[in-house]
């Protein structure tokens, strides 16, 4: 795309049409030649897929024999709600620096369901002052002023910024900007501002906006530098749309799953034992156990092997599978069999990044022999190479372990454990398998975001041939698992090679063949589901389930990896049966994910209510008065041996008091009995949902509700109507 | 006892009976004056609880009121068989000394099953020269010459094994003996040897004595010491004991579960993931899972509740249990948020330990500061609390973990997690927990000592009053547990506190409670058991179940212990019924133990062939001829559909090899199928122990098997009428 001005440009519209313009005639200027509502519409506009403002000379964006492919945006378009907000970024950024003094600017980009902005200012942003805030920002939109855009050179950019005293924009000017020799900004009335773009046409287009919060954040995320105010906020087209979405906000504040994970004793994170390590508590480890239960006893009927590995393995492991050093910033670090491996490793990656002088060096070794580590070999003028190996011969004899971030490795180890035949294949090896990373504190959240995980993990060894079936039945397993949850609203994100790109491993033939045995699987389930070349593992295609809840939000949840890498790097071979040997292929897969996201997601899903098959308690027993105790613990006696969860509330209140309890407690179930139920063998059944379903004989209840656990009805989510807009993910994690 | 001689003694005999001797008479001569039959049985003497030689002067032996309470012990007392042993030592190390020029002595003590004796000689011992060895100790018995004691001060023994050229017990009595005076010496012709004794009269008695390894061994245990030579052997009073003995041993070999383990695919130990570290492969995995299935129904039955725990927790939760740094040498060190927390570790270990020079302290400020850690308040003129404190604030802000050697403080903080009532007491929280503890590599065997266990680990937590029947229940579910893979042979171990030490945590009021209710408990059970006043842990008193297997080795299974201590450490408590707060007893228990070493310990019992219910594959359908095989899958599914765990061999070869294989595999059932079962619906089922049970239809065969799972019906496990001997056991973890 060249930059310079052209003369005449040929511009071409999706729908085929061609149609000349001079060079300074705009995106908008096309819209307004279609329709004046078109043109008021635009929103931004769209040229071999990079969206630029509606406000651009065309000549700017035209390819060098003068074309430019155009699409013009409307807020119809998805891409449109992103400048729209980032937009909405600068008017509110605009806003404050009229609220406050001595505001300087950082950094003010889009979120999935909004925007913030970072600044440094010494008074303290209180969110007492929105309303003040959200008053000067309704002053700027009902003013309409456009968007302009203009171009510097690096040193006229560094004056304006200077002048504007706006040291941070000046600060990456300096440091953060390579060798790029111009810089753009956009000014809105008195408000410039050094950014990429692209905006909206003017403010008027905000129809709907609202500040969120404050929180600390740091200059380009550096804990150790400058501290900011960050400012969330969210804007849309409409302000319906704006409502839905605080509604939703408000919905999921009332689902948070660490409130009702405290509230109704399903799970505690504890500082004495650590950030980001669950311990389930009695009701929430229930919901466990019917959860591993349930897909234990599905695998094992779908052909899969059970194994058990330990939570720690050498670094040796790891460094044979690649997942060491490659990965220690997000791992926790190496355990030793010695206190002072952890210096030698450090002094280890140090030497290896140029970065120890001689005299550090004099130093380490000497407070390495304080601990009576001898390192044979280890001559300050050897080579880089030879020290390393000293340092790394030390280790060895001394073992290093790393709490294992996946259980890959040890699979392998246990394919390779003896000789395998095509007989065998597909070996499919499931575990329950906690694994242990080191994410950062600031990026943890209740069950969502954690640094011990367990993964209903499982690793199907195959070959090549067998790839399509396996996908499809691991497909076909994440469909049932997700529907016996009843989460039917979900689409499959099906992540291709990029085929410009040389870094994957595995042959270009298996490649063709993985992604279209996985293309053809998809198409022919009638699943809904995208493809995105380019997002595939350097290792193989993917598949991600991306699930809706009930509220509208959309979570990434199964995963289905094909891997032609660890096989490669154990040198994991079977014998086929043309008598010579071959590599497998291995697919990773997971239908939870981990057990405590997915658990965290469903608390929120249900609202803290389970349904039958999942709950911690099914059923409680409610006696009118202590002269009915006895009977209700028969009662309850026989629920129990009939496999429900049953509680017996032995408190002295009155009945009322009891079912209110019980329904605060989300219990599923009441059985009230007195006397009359007593004599007759009857209990009085109450449904949390439906209310009271009269008296009938112990026998019928326990019919109803066993049928109800074991057909894992699904009743209690109720479906919002909220539009899906928010997004929450974790990082995907490839390994 | 007084060691000076006395004139005259008066022997006090088991039965009352007192007689008058002069102080050089020996137990020798009690005896003899009893009856020359009795002279010639008697092995050892003992003295208020001592064992003696037979040959000491009673006037060595006497109260200073010159009274002697001897017994006179026979081969049919236990503990003369150490004695024998101990002799039997001697006189294969003075063999040795006649094959083998230049051998210095190390030392040689008794074990369970034999005795060993570590040697330093430059030749290395070979299990061929066993026979030649053999010879020598056999003309050596035959001699029948005496044992004699002599007492030399230390300088006189210094020169006597100085003139025998026995530089390790030269060493020995310049460093290993405090302040003692003098020392024993026993000669026996031509061998004479520093030992405490005792030894049985004469070598005549040794009827039976056998050779059976060599292995590596370190003076003083210590492997930065010298390397010995160990010799292991066994003795006994009787041939046919001996030969019941090496069967048993044989039989055990044949039962290795390293070996079966291996050979059908149950577990795996890996060198690249970590030596003590099992990968439970595909069908020792299936073992489990039908073990932690049964036992988690059993518990949810029973009142527990489940939980789930992390692997690590911070370093301050187990100083706060008190488990960190006491047991820190059994345990992997510290895993830190930081590389170089281990250096800081050490330092501050030696700081305590008074051990750091300033120039080494100047040393360790420098090598942290190549890494930028900045110690404040770290003064190398500061008191060592001071700088130690300075370390510990650091690694605070740093987080240590720890792997967890133990489950309890994560439950107690599950505990902790609420405010308690006694209305929720007692509260059984149960967890199949993983936990992880550095056992030395030489301890290391198979799946019976690991550096990292599951434990079917549980902590009851309940008022003093609910102990009685709390313990009660856990006796009850450990033997229902023991019954339900047939083991019915034990006793129960019931460990109570030494009255004389204040070593204990707890009132005295509670210890008593808490005594008489597990005494009573076990009285009123009608279990055999025995009571070891001393051997209770400091946190409170506990039952081991002593369990004997069907080739008769005892080991150590089930545990429960009561704890006053942990609840105390981490401030438990509850809101009694008096409205006032109390601190609850906790309860530790594990009927498995660890399900590692029970796997191991039923692999060995079973031979590997485990009954139905664990049985990894329970039945293998067989197709007379591949034109079977499609009936031998429709079978094999119905099989499976009624939940048996099923393969089909669909290999080439005839059917009598299948069953072969089968039978070698310790498959528990065959079904053969051809044409003829194929029309008539039936399988020939065939039962590897009682084989060929005839066709039958397809629906009888599976009530058959079911009800044999249903049952737990255990047959396999052959008791065998080997004397009990050996006993395994594993350093019981009281923690």
């Amino acid at each position: 795309m060249s930059t310079a001005s052209i003369q005449n440009v040929e511009v071409c519209l999706p729908d085929g049409t061609k149609q000349k313009h001079p060079g300074d005639a705009t995106p908008m200027d096309v819209a307004r030649g279609i329709s004046e509502g078109l043109a008021r519409a635009v929103v931004a506009a769209e040229v071999e897929g990079k969206i630029v403002d509606s406000f651009r000379p065309l000549g700017e964006l035209a390819n060098e024999d003068g074309s430019v492919p155009l699409k013009l945006l409307t807020n119809r378009d998805a891409s449109a709600l992103d400048v729209l907000r980032h937009s909405a970024a600068h008017v509110m950024a605009r806003a404050i620096m009229r609220v406050y003094d001595g505001v300087s600017l950082a950094f003010g980009p889009t979120t999935s369901g909004g925007f913030y902005y970072d600044f440094d200012l010494s008074e303290k942003i209180s969110e007492d002052d929105f309303p003040k805030i959200e008053a000067e920002i309704k002053k700027i939109i009902k003013a309409k002023e456009p968007f302009e855009r203009f171009v510097l050179d690096r040193d006229e950019a560094r004056k304006l910024c200077d002048d504007l005293n706006q040291d941070l924009k000046v600060e990456h000017i300096d440091t953060g900007l390579g060798d790029q020799p111009t810089v753009s900004f956009y000014r809105q009335g008195e408000f410039v501002d050094l950014c990429r773009g692209p905006h909206i046409p003017h403010a008027g287009m905000i129809k709907a906006i609202k500040l969120l919060s404050v929180a600390g954040a740091y200059w380009k995320g550096d804990a150790s530098g400058r501290q900011l105010q960050r400012v969330y906020g969210t804007a849309f087209f409409d302000k319906k749309e704006l409502a839905a979405y605080l509604e939703q906000l408000e919905e999921a504040r009332r689902r948070d799953h660490r409130v009702l994970g405290k509230q109704h004793g399903l799970f505690a994170i504890n500082p004495e034992v650590g950030q980001g390590l669950c311990l389930w508590l009695p009701k929430g480890a229930r919901v466990r156990v019917a959860l591993e239960d349930f897909l234990r006893k599905e695998l094992l009927s779908r052909g899969y092997d059970p194994v058990y590995s330990p939570h720690i393995g050498r670094v040796e492991l790891y460094e044979t599978s690649g997942h060491f050093p490659y990965y220690r910033d997000s791992q926790f670090a190496p355990l030793f069999g010695s206190e002072v491996g952890g210096l030698l490793d450090a002094w280890n990656t140090r030497l290896g990044e140029g970065n120890l002088s001689s005299d550090d060096e004099d130093k380490l070794i000497a407070a390495a022999e304080v601990f009576g580590v001898k390192l044979n070999d280890y001559k300050p003028s050897a080579s880089v190479e030879a020290k390393q190996k000293a340092l790394h011969d030390w280790q060895l004899v001394n073992e290093r372990y790393l709490l294992k971030p996946m259980n890959c490795p040890h699979h392998c180890q246990i394919f390779a454990a003896e000789p395998r035949s095509y007989r065998q294949l597909p070996l499919r090896l499931f575990e329950f398998g906690t694994v242990y990373r080191h994410e950062q504190t600031g990026e943890l959240n209740g069950m969502m975001r954690v640094r011990g995980l367990t993964q209903d993990d499982a690793h199907i060894f195959c070959t090549p041939e067998q790839v399509e079936e396996e996908f499809r039945a691991t497909i076909e397993l994440t469909q049932f698992v997700l529907q016996s949850v009843g989460l039917n609203d979900y689409r499959v994100q099906l992540s291709l090679r990029d085929p410009d790109s040389s870094k994957y491993v595995g042959s270009e033939e298996n490649w063709d063949h993985a992604e279209g045995a996985l293309r053809g699987v998809l198409q022919h389930s009638g699943m809904e589901f995208n493809e995105e070349p380019g997002e595939a593992a350097f290792y193989g295609p993917k598949a991600d389930f991306m699930v809706r809840d009930c509220i509208g939000r959309s979570w990434q949840l199964g995963t289905v990896q094909l891997d032609y890498n660890l096989p490669q790097r154990f040198k994991l071979q079977y014998k086929g049966n043309d008598n010579s040997t071959h590599q497998p292929v291995m697919i990773h897969r997971a239908p939870f994910g981990s057990l405590e996201r997915f658990t965290g997601m469903l608390i929120e899903h249900f609202a803290g209510a389970f349904p039958m098959w999942l709950a911690p308690e099914q059923i409680r027993v409610l006696p009118l008065s202590d002269k009915s105790l006895d009977y209700a613990v028969a009662v309850a006696k026989q629920l129990d041996e009939a496999g429900l969860k049953v509680t017996v509330d032995s408190s002295d209140g009155k009945v009322q008091a009891k079912i209110r309890n019980a329904q605060l407690d989300l219990v599923n179930y009441m059985a009230v009995v007195g006397p009359k139920e007593a004599e007759m063998g009857h209990l009085a059944l109450r449904d949390r949902i439906d209310g009271d379903l009269g008296a009938m004989p112990v026998a019928e209840a326990i019919a109803r509700l066993t049928d109800e656990v074991k057909n894992r009805t699904v009743r209690q989510a109720v479906k919002s109507s909220a539009v899906s807009i928010a997004e929450s993910s974790e990082t995907s994690h490839e390994y």
